[in-house]
């Protein structure tokens, strides 16, 4: 069997992530994504082992796409409390401006593989366990700075921060809340003012 | 055509939810119902015309068995805060007290059909706006009554409460996080603490 050819498997993980990106995991079948890449079956097939082996590549694939929209601006701005406000607003609606259809990958695969085992749910965790890493360093750093309190418990900020970003991609996609933008923006402002040194 | 039992579309009903709950809008099949009832597919159809009227009935269901676990402890609180907080308590984690073994099939449906369009969208789009509105009118009371801040944005507050709602389901069923259960309480008290008015 000829190696696969390399531009073939970028768009099927092009074209996998945008069906991703709208149906969530249960939406990506081999048949689907043959479809939807104007190929067979068994041409999919040539490219990867099983269903999971798709969705795992597709979760890889959409955390590669983060890094252009969200990872790289932030990092341009300053270490601490600018660069973890930065993260913030790159995160807000990254979808749309990593030019998918749809909506986080992430988000949605946690309510659905919330009660299903197995590799892919395991790839997903992976994912979210790391992405709240990354929140934590970026509180860490913040902290230690002085942009932010030091008495902080920085786990519970992550998770105000992830609470704030849920709702807003509920809001925002699914009820169409044209408030969706300032809601998010306005909680965020009002948990860092109350997260900063009590004497600045 | 002989009319359904009620007995048999009660069994639909509950078998239903327990599957929705675990498996979602699209794990819900009428062949997955029908097995997991013990009837056929056919029997299945004489109750339900078409899998949409399914998933429809189902989301009804839904909320008919929020009532009982969420609705009725708030209203034994006092109206105003105490109830607000009454119904966010009994909201946090709703769907083990309802006896369902899965997640909450709303807030895993804003996920799933943010990109659907149709009656069911339509459906989950009803529940998740009355919900709001529940919420809303709590705060309008503690508003109204001096227990939170009469200058605040009370759909501002209903934004965050959501938000709190949303990762702590993500963080006890999908990261399976032991500290969840805690820092939904933390969000709480200390979004309820900048709400009250400020010479209380």
């Amino acid at each position: 069997m000829p190696k696969p050819h390399p531009n073939t498997s970028e768009r099927l993980l092009h074209e996998g992530l945008r069906l991703l990106s709208q149906q969530g995991l249960r939406g990506v079948t081999l048949g689907k994504l043959a479809e939807h890449v104007g190929m067979s079956k068994s041409g999919v097939f040539a490219h990867f082992r099983s269903i999971e082996d798709v969705q795992i590549a597709l979760l890889e694939h959409t955390a590669q796409s983060v890094a252009p929209v969200i990872i790289e601006p932030a990092l341009r701005a300053s270490e601490g409390l600018p660069r973890l406000e930065a993260f913030m607003h790159a995160w807000f609606g990254w979808t749309a401006r990593a030019g998918l259809p749809g909506g986080c990958p992430v988000a949605a695969a946690m309510f659905e593989l919330d009660d299903v085992e197995g590799p892919v749910r395991e790839k997903v965790l992976e994912l979210e366990v790391g992405w709240r890493k990354l929140l934590r360093l970026q509180i860490d750093d913040a902290m230690r700075l002085g942009h932010l309190d030091s008495g902080l418990d920085p786990d519970q900020l992550v998770f105000e921060l992830c609470g704030i970003y849920l709702c807003h991609h509920v809001s925002l996609r699914f009820v169409r809340d044209p408030s969706a933008d300032t809601r998010a923006q306005r909680a965020l402002a009002s948990l860092i003012e109350r997260s900063r040194p009590a004497r600045s």
